[in-house]
């Protein structure tokens, strides 16, 4: 067996040439989304005022397993890709645990995480389908400077709603992306109807993604020429991602390593559903027993504590309904630093694969996650982001299992991000000033009063 | 010709196991650091109190043309080396140049730049000698992050002198040294003489590196078992930095391809004399004809506009004399966002390839630059630290003069570093409230006359 590298990189030509969809492979196929009005599957045609048509084909296609990466995509990529598969040789040592850890890291390139691997797709089919402009929204920040660069790279317009909490706690975020040419809008905003009514709701609200959906939504659905753009929670997004995975399997078998857990955060299910998706496809095939886990906040605890119903993708109600793990759209996380982790709902694949049993779910108090990040920080380099972090407690957490049972189990993770914009939460935690929320059920339950009948 | 990817990676044993020590292939050899008190050449002993023992030997040592990178410091590189070596093919295309742009990109680590690759020999040189604590300067941040990130990892104590005016722009850089257990202190500060005095003759100065050296090195000769380590203009750090140029010189040849043109941005000299050391090595022995370009601030114009002459390293006049280009330690240099540029003098070797012709320099207002790291970030998706892109708007010119003689120049540059922590530079360009500063001969004059007496 040969050596395995503290970093295993791919060639140019070992980079995956096709989007791999998920659910292609899944027997038990997800609920369709439904219209809100007429509760019967929305078509194409309902989805069109909102969304490029090209990712509504894939948000729909539930059958081709691969997908051809149109060519000026994949030249994008090949700028800031592969990103590297990491051996946490210092991580295990520090650990003192006979498990193998790796880690794919996404936060080489200048968002800062893996969100870029779905803007870069998503700006080139709006500039195909000849769009003028695009709107979204933004939690942390991340997705927002991913779209921004896309966004220059080709040429289209770009206006950014972002979570005000986000947007307060960092400022540099919107520098970044207002250097790369961004409108960059704190929500919620008094520029739409779904901003000022939310704004008259709860007063002095620190704005949540559902929310700044709301509103990136409205204006692409009243701008001529223009459409809305999502960076986690669907379907075709979660199909841009499948490159993380498809990438760290490729660099794991040329070194015949096989993951006995695959761990990801889990906000809407991006990253998570990219990094399991050829691993869990094998599964799903019967050839691998496979774990997965996808590990949340303790505040905004969707999958562990959420109920599996269809719920709205926001919270002005103007998104088809998605059959997933909600704590309502009226749920509204508290102000906490994970901030691209604070939504009430999930992606639909990977709350059906949950449902299902195929994957286990955990959650973790903040101030764990951030005792985790900077245990991790100190011994493999690279500060992560708070997101990323959930990711990395659990993998520690299941090593010191390991620990205990002598088992060798190799544990991947992905690290989605770095932590460079979010030092307000560092510094608060290095004072000592962070403290941990968990909802009471009573506040859970406050939250499902907010799920639609359907039925 | 195999096809040139966008990005060139080494394989783990293709990295480098030994530094290069330019000094080793000039026969002119740079005159000798001298003595401030005796203005004889400075002994091993002279410098003990200050240095640690290992780098003072690399300091001296002219003639050994590699020195074995220690296991312990290889296995630290692994986890974030090789760095890239990228093929700007946008930036050419956008250019419409025939020329061909590489750059070798040192910012996929935390310290966000090239400064990681000496302070991970410096910290386990100090550890292995049995020192307790550090000290240092940082002026943009950059190298006090690198020194934190290695001093967490081999478990030594650290104090970081952080130039005053970059510690109120960049409070996050302050908050990324303390997470990982770094003491931040803002200079000049009242905790050393040096800085007490600084504060008297220039009240509300926002400090520079010369005098954050001064506090640093008072602080580490009055301290037991403590030391003060330097990120650039010594001879020991360009020596580690040869790693950068090591690197892309074996990553070049793979394909084939000798640079026409290396350029570097210097402030002390360290990325720059880290780039060349390969390249120049080749030129010395009368290979090549390659051209190197140092560039820098007109702000702070050491190799355009300075004197090559014996002096201090530092404001505080503490330091060994050093045979360089030079504003004089008195030259306070006006407030700009290069803050890693903002230094008095040049490295002596480097000084001295350029006094004998070797060299050529350039120097660039800030507006210019600005201008180049914004047109750069929109095409190859990096937003680079303003330091960095002094490169970047020397190779963005010297490929403009390729498209108008049609010249096919292989165009190498150093991209030190990445702008996150740079944002409050890039608002205050994008806003148009950045303006341009050249000193007066006047001012440089009064400078100058700060210069010691040494014959």
């Amino acid at each position: 067996m040969k050596n395995i590298p503290y970093k295993i990189y791919l060639e140019e030509d070992e980079m995956p040439r096709s989007y791999q969809n998920l659910r292609a492979y899944m027997k038990d196929k997800p609920d369709p989304m439904l219209n809100p009005a007429t509760l019967k599957p929305v078509s194409f045609e309902d989805m069109r005022p909102v969304f490029c048509d090209a990712c509504i084909e894939q948000e729909l296609n539930v059958s081709d397993k691969f997908i051809p990466i149109p060519e000026e995509v994949f030249n994008f990529y090949k700028m800031y890709r592969p990103s590297p598969l990491v051996r946490a040789y210092n991580l295990e040592k520090a650990l003192d645990t006979p498990a193998e850890i790796y880690y794919k890291f996404e936060g080489t390139n200048t968002s800062g995480s893996h969100k870029l691997n779905s803007a870069v797709p998503q700006v080139y089919y709006a500039k195909q389908q000849g769009l003028k402009s695009l709107t979204t929204e933004t939690g942390a920040g991340q997705w927002g400077t991913a779209l921004s660069m896309a966004s220059a790279f080709f040429g289209v317009d770009t206006k950014v709603y972002m979570v005000k909490v986000s947007a307060q706690q960092k400022p540099h975020r919107k520098a970044v992306m207002e250097t790369y040419g961004a409108q960059v809008i704190a929500s919620p905003s008094d520029t739409t109807e779904a901003g000022r009514k939310i704004n008259e709701m709860y007063p002095g609200t620190g704005g949540s993604l559902g929310c700044a959906i709301s509103e990136a939504v409205e204006v692409a659905v009243k701008t001529p020429n223009c459409r809305y753009v999502l960076g986690s929670v669907l379907n075709h997004v979660l199909l841009h991602q499948s490159i993380v995975g498809q990438e760290t399997k490729t660099a794991l078998d040329k070194y015949g390593i096989k993951p006995d857990v695959v761990i990801g955060c889990a906000g809407g299910g991006s990253n998570f559903g990219g990094i399991i998706t050829p691993f869990m496809a094998e599964r799903l095939e019967g050839k691998t027993n496979t774990e997965f886990i996808a590990v949340e906040p303790a505040s905004c605890p969707t999958l562990t504590r959420g109920r599996y119903a269809y719920d709205f993708g926001d919270i002005g109600k103007v998104t088809p309904l998605i059959k997933m793990y909600t704590l309502g759209s009226g749920f509204m996380p508290s102000a906490n630093h994970a901030g691209g982790l604070r939504y009430h709902g999930m992606n639909g694949t990977i709350s059906k694969l949950y449902h299902d049993g195929y994957i286990k779910a955990v959650s973790y108090e903040q101030t764990k996650v951030f005792e985790a990040a900077e245990a991790f920080a100190k011994v493999e380099g690279y500060l992560p982001a708070p997101e990323s972090s959930h990711a990395i407690k659990a993998a520690m957490d299941e090593a010191l299992r390991c620990r205990e049972t002598g088992e060798k189990k190799k544990i991947l993770f992905c690290l989605t991000g770095t932590g460079y914009f979010d030092l307000s939460g560092y510094q608060k935690y290095n004072s000592g000033e962070m403290s941990d929320y968990i909802p009471t059920d009573e506040e859970l339950e406050a939250g499902f009063k907010s799920l639609p009948v359907t039925e």
